[in-house]
């Protein structure tokens, strides 16, 4: 399956959107109000059009995060980081806020679970699966540095955050004066709340995790919050400014941090062998399309 | 131990908070925005004066929330359901924020953990913990239906949802212009994502949670955000408007709820016999003081 190449645009441009090749209807005020106001638009951060939920699967500790657009008529919504485990729940409730699933997304090809993103697109006709171009998978949009996702006039920016994978990408809102505030970045596996993911394999490079970690989220707003992949400790946010004077690992130089990272001993995930091959064709071995 | 009686207040007096009993300082708004800007001030709601964090125990599916006030120099923070085994993640998590923790709160005599409320006195001096006086428990503040528990110039109101115990409570942030937007309901077991607390034992009574919950949290605003104190398939937040709708429980009728509640066919918590004795003082079997 090939990348849809057109939807391809240069880095920022005002008004083209992803989300504006499905035809826009015109917004109603009155229509935006009731919505949210029945079911609680915006438990993330100030911005009225958005809803937000984060979604937690126990075995693997995995966040994945729900992310619509109120505002649109069409309530356009995407996921970050679905697993298969948990697919049908996330349908769910998608059904259930009459929201319309537009994009199932990665962060990275994990590891540690089966990516939900293929048995979505089975079951929700239209969905398109995500993930960038650099992680060597298959999926119906295969995204780069500086590519903007879009759901109605909301937009999530693309940055490049290797290290943990090759191909790990950081999802940012916006930074422009209608997108939320503060900003929220979904980090996946780059930088977890006072940890990182680990450097030891699929290409990882503890230099370059620091590297992308530092240059890529550490020079967002203090403010921006901060979502992961995964937590294993009972935490849910963090910040920007947080982990910058508290991840114990990278609140370090770099020379400290590729001393921690080699030491970590740990053990072989315990999937990995199943997870991976299945998340490079969007968690299907077969999928029917793609 | 007595509960501090001369805190009591009439039903929503302005400006008579639990908090101004300690000395208040002026507020710089400087100071405020340096700090919001380094932590994140606002994962939950508009209010650039809360910062909120939703953390969760695994063994227990339990939910604790920290709510501080950063606009104050104190940084009063408060904890909502703390559970023995994550007092140290959440104390230290309080300490690396700069936050100053005043109360140590219950929603209600937990039957599936130990509440961290005691734990937490013996190791932050000045910290008192909360609980309603219908629970029968020990505690430094026993609250009633309309009290006040105020961090700075925001505060939480106490409403009385009983049901599942008799003296279980919800606490919610206030409604006016400087509180946080949208509300924020911290429900205990009263009302689940999708679900409810139990209702038989500990006082519980089907006929008295339904009520509870229709004429003290389903009155709330819609967009009122529902913070339940466990949940067991990975939510982590709801909405007044959304669990009218789709609570397969509550959104049924008296009678047919009272048939749900009474064909749950649940086993004994496994903690119980344990939890309950030791959760009616803080925690804490033999607490150093109380």
């Amino acid at each position: 399956m090939q990348s849809i190449r057109f939807l391809r645009i240069p880095r920022f441009p005002p008004n083209v959107l992803f989300f504006h090749l499905l035809p826009l209807k015109p917004i109603s005020k009155i229509s935006i109000k009731n919505f949210s106001s029945q079911i609680g638009s915006s438990p993330s951060s100030s911005s009225s059009k958005l809803l937000f939920r984060q979604l937690f699967e126990k075995e693997s500790s995995t966040y994945t995060y729900l992310l619509a657009n109120v505002s649109h008529p069409d309530k356009p919504a995407l996921l970050i980081d679905p697993v298969d485990k948990t697919v049908d729940r996330d349908l769910n409730l998608i059904r259930e806020l009459g929201l319309k699933l537009v994009y199932a997304m990665n962060t990275h090809v994990h590891a540690d679970h089966i990516t939900g993103t293929g048995l979505i697109k089975t079951k929700v006709p239209g969905a398109k699966s995500v993930i960038s171009r650099a992680s060597g998978s298959k999926a119906d949009l295969l995204i780069e540095p500086g590519d903007r996702i879009s759901f109605g006039d909301l937009f999530l920016e693309v940055r490049a955050t290797p290290g943990h994978t090759a191909g790990c990408v950081t999802y940012v809102t916006g930074d422009e004066p209608d997108q939320p505030h503060p900003r929220m970045a979904f980090t996946g596996d780059a930088l977890l709340i006072r940890g990182c993911g680990r450097t030891d394999f699929q290409g990882g490079s503890s230099k370059q995790l620091y590297e992308s970690v530092h240059s890529q989220i550490f020079t967002l707003p203090k403010d921006t919050l901060i979502y992961p992949a995964h937590d294993y400790a009972g935490f849910s946010v963090s910040s920007v400014g947080e982990e910058i004077e508290n991840n114990p690992r990278l609140s370090k130089d770099l020379e400290e941090f590729k001393k921690i990272m080699e030491n970590l001993n740990l053990a072989y995930p315990k999937v990995m062998d199943m997870a991976v091959p299945a998340n490079l064709v969007c968690g299907l071995q077969h999928p029917a399309s793609s």
